[in-house]
């Protein structure tokens, strides 16, 4: 008998006490109990987003949200800027193309992060870039930017906008929208959020906001203007998932409570511990700049990654994330990000362990415990 | 002490068992545990369209999925006809100028239902048409459409296509996708098919997927081609609303083991006694051809039906829902659609008797249950 647990990067635990919640019975969405509910999520999302700007909620995947923001800013013809450095970077190109905006990319080398540097050339050599879409963690490579610098980069371009999918790390790494000067920031419940997925969240920036008025992209669900419009109501343009906004209020609360900081914090010591175990292992991390929330691990030339994650999913009620496109069969992915804590950080490392024994490579047992043990405690926790 | 009760047209009641097996521990999507369950919810939904055609799942409200059969279907300029006769015929047009159709309306007086006959003659006067939107039951009036007629004049036009948004009727009348000639058929969770809000579903005939690859409006969430290629793998393009089709396979078991034609009869029978309680407590109802799934009832002048939804809600635990757009303060609406038995539209056929004695409308007291106790007798029920 072994527990399901999963360490996915995305759909992550969700509390208990949350999917209860979401298990009571429905109400309707145009009532003095569900407006009161959404006014507690837009506040609360605003602190999490470090914004004062309105955040909209969309019943939809990240990916929704990605188009939104592709949408609601660009007209066909329109420069803009990818950075493309794994599955999620494609997906902004793939969006402004099929939007018709001319797309220049900066291909980054899966695993390595974009310099504010290469962003500030790549501007300077085309000063009509409208939009830089940037991941802030590549959850297909686990790599992290440095978002602070990048968004002191993007603002010396006063006619530049800044779009960042945090779809894998709010709520999980310090991410700061309006001091850093982003100009659209988006993110998903089913990560750091510790919801199901069926929602995204995206802010507009006031200099955003004017963009959008100018943007002739044709849009009608993903129309941002209309949930503004709404939101200042307390409501939505279309019916939302609202079971999941019931538990959206609900993660809010939890992370009030533990303060935004505190729960960057969290993260930084979890990571750490996974970063120390799998190094105590003899692995290699993927990402020159690993995210807090993710810790995508390259296996030694002849084991199979992608076996690995199914024999333990199968055998031990483990799940890890295998790598995506070019990476598939040579990295897994473990995910500590939103509902996680110390311990189960030592079973996900365990697993890894038992795991690669069973494969016959060679390791020290408990050398990845131990090293993960050592962070914790001198982290206090 | 009263006990909350959902009568509304979306979100419906949710079955106690479908909000507990939704509130088990995640699981990831890319497994073959939730491919399982995928695969099973195609199927079911096949047989809840009545169709041999995939039927896509959307993670969005309805509207999503009207959106999805405009920009897939529709370029920039293409000629379209939209029944126009409440919201959700609004909504289409919209939609439709958004993507930059040349859109014609049939304007169809609220709470009246376009002929087959209207449709047949707005086709002769414009060749070019290539999609006709409909509505099946007008959520906003309750009028339901003759489709199986609409489908067989609009079949005569080779090159035309008719959309039609079944979202508050599927899973509540009958509908045949492939037999009645519907070339995209709309749905979404929160109606008949018992669940929160937060899934859409979409299927599209032979001939609408042709249409599809010459449609050139933008799309990337919403390219139903990407779900189509998806399916076949039994996987979304995008992380769905996991619990959302984990709560799909449980309610499409349940509609499979009542069996489609008793769900219809069971709807059929719930309507026809709300109706006849309607008029014999001496209420209109405001369709010409009401839904099976849903009741408007007109209040006599100088009630306001605002007040009544709103007093019944905070003193009663009973939520009906009231007008939109121009029948605002004139009607409510009974929804009996989805998760709903007998005992419960008599609860809600007293709920209208107790407001109406405390707005001192003059009625017999309990004629209104009894005209429906007549009807679920005779039927058996």
């Amino acid at each position: 008998m072994w527990k399901s647990r999963l360490f996915t990067p995305g759909p992550t635990a969700v509390p208990d006490e949350v999917l209860l919640e979401m298990a009571r019975p429905l109400i309707h969405h145009r009532t003095p109990q569900f407006r009161k509910l959404l006014k507690e999520a837009f506040e609360g999302l605003k602190y999490v987003f470090q914004t004062g700007q309105d955040v909209m909620i969309l019943t939809s995947s990240g990916t929704g949200a990605m188009e939104a923001a592709v949408a609601n800013l660009l007209s066909p013809g329109d420069h803009c800027l990818v950075v493309e450095g794994g599955k999620f970077g494609e997906r902004f190109r793939e969006l402004a193309q099929a939007y018709g905006a001319a797309v220049k990319t900066i291909p980054v080398e899966w695993g390595r992060s974009v310099s504010a540097g290469a962003i500030e050339a790549a501007l300077k050599s085309d000063p009509a870039v409208k939009v830089v879409f940037t991941t802030l963690c590549e959850t297909s490579t686990g790599a992290h930017l440095d978002l602070k610098a990048i968004g002191a980069a993007v603002r010396q371009h006063p006619e530049t906008l800044l779009v960042v999918d945090a779809i894998s790390s709010l709520g999980a790494v310090e991410c700061r929208m309006d001091e850093w000067g982003v100009d659209a920031l988006i993110s998903a419940s089913q990560k750091a959020f510790m919801l199901p997925p069926g929602l995204a969240f995206i802010a507009l920036s006031p200099k955003a906001w004017k963009a959008v008025e100018a943007a002739r992209s044709p849009r009608y669900y993903f129309d941002l203007s209309a949930y503004r419009q709404t939101l200042a109501k307390e409501d939505t343009p279309y019916t939302p998932a609202l079971t999941l906004v019931i538990g959206l209020v609900r993660v809010l609360r939890m992370m009030k409570e533990e303060g935004l900081e505190n729960v960057w914090r969290r993260h930084r010591i979890l990571a750490e511990a996974t970063r120390e175990a799998m190094r105590a292992l003899g692995l290699k991390l993927l990402a020159e700049h690993p995210s807090d929330g993710l810790t995508a691990v390259l296996l030694p030339e002849g084991l199979d990654a992608e076996a690995m994650v199914k024999a333990l999913r199968d055998q031990s009620g483990i799940t890890f994330a295998g790598g995506q496109g070019k990476l598939k069969g040579r990295i897994f992915r473990i995910a500590h990000m939103g509902w996680v804590d110390g311990f189960e950080v030592l079973e996900a490392i365990a697993a890894v362990e038992i795991q690669l024994a069973r494969l016959g490579y060679g390791l020290t047992p408990g050398a990845g415990v131990a090293a993960a043990e050592k962070v914790l405690l001198s982290a206090g926790g």
